[in-house]
């Protein structure tokens, strides 16, 4: 059986903490390529993807559009759900078919794979009553509403789940452990530089 | 069968990036701690820990001392060995029985976990040519001499085994994820702080 999929995407104003090394346009494309990657991956992994966007945005995906924030949008999306459905953040460029795999075949009835930071990269709700807020350190609040409505807890540990794109200091981790269109959009204009220490990118 | 597990430990001047919220001697009881911790999951895991230590520590497993730099003093381990070693560091204080028996069972002949920021955090060595280079984005250097070697290469796809923990924006981590000595030390002292949008720590 395939599982729902609901990708949520901010098509309005993409990836604004990549503004000290993206330009806007540059951000738009970078972000389209990553939510290309995580289509296709979900795809491979059984999903059956959909995106919920802050405005239209042309993807080889079903797009629903909701301008409100991200909170109250995906938790319309769950009170509306008569099936599992798994949320899963569109800058997961490190992805693969086998780490959403995992999340989309644990068994338990909330599945959250904690995001560097706090967030909640992806999770996968089969309680009806579970809530999503994003707001803050993210991952402690799932665990306390998923305790509060009494529903079994699995927490993934994917680093490739983990690794959320939307820091400067992450763009290193998309040339050193991914291959799909976000990594190519990126090697093209970026290189791994290692020479102060610290590994970051520089600008070809 | 119980695999041997190296742990390289800087005793003498631990964790100098941290130096900007911990004084140096709570650099070093906070290092003592994740030290602790990842010799009890590697016990737990089924491993047997080894320190390699930089100078004496007081700690309840075996130590070396070898006052080199982490990659000859890894690599004259490595030439000596007649059987496979693990090498992990020694601040994954997120590392559990569960993530590091996944390395140890794991079948390739040379098993890398991948640190966030292009670091190989944890490495299973069962060929007896491989050897380490700790500089950079050691991820890349490792993959190249496994190659290079012939061998066959398995990455982990571990959070808890990406993050290790040598930056201020590392501790949250701790404090969200983990729950050993370390986290007990840290969390007398810190408390996550999310006031400004990003996940950070305060002191108490």
């Amino acid at each position: 059986m395939t599982v729902r999929v609901v990708v949520p995407y901010d098509a309005a104003t993409p990836k604004t903490r990549l503004a000290d090394v993206l330009t806007p346009t540059e951000r738009a494309a970078f972000a389209e390529a990553m939510l290309g990657d995580v289509i296709e991956s979900v795809r491979d992994a059984g999903g059956t993807p959909q995106i919920l966007a802050t405005a239209p945005v042309d993807t080889p995906a079903p797009v629903t559009v909701d301008e409100r924030p991200l909170t109250p949008a995906v938790n319309d999306v769950l009170a509306d759900a008569t099936e599992p459905i798994a949320i899963v953040m569109a800058d997961l460029a490190l992805a693969t078919p086998d780490s959403l795999r995992h999340l989309f075949d644990a068994t338990a009835d909330i599945v959250l794979a904690p995001g560097l930071g706090g967030g909640t990269n992806a999770v996968l709700v089969r309680e009806p009553e579970f809530r999503v807020d994003y707001h803050d350190a993210s991952i402690r609040d799932h665990r306390a509403i998923a305790r509060d409505i009494g529903a079994t807890i699995q927490e993934l540990d994917s680093f490739r789940l983990a690794t959320d794109i939307d820091d400067p200091v992450d763009l290193p981790e998309v040339l050193l452990h991914a291959d799909g269109r976000a990594t190519d959009w990126l090697a093209e204009r970026f290189r791994i530089d290692a020479s102060d220490g610290r590994v970051t990118v520089t600008r070809r």
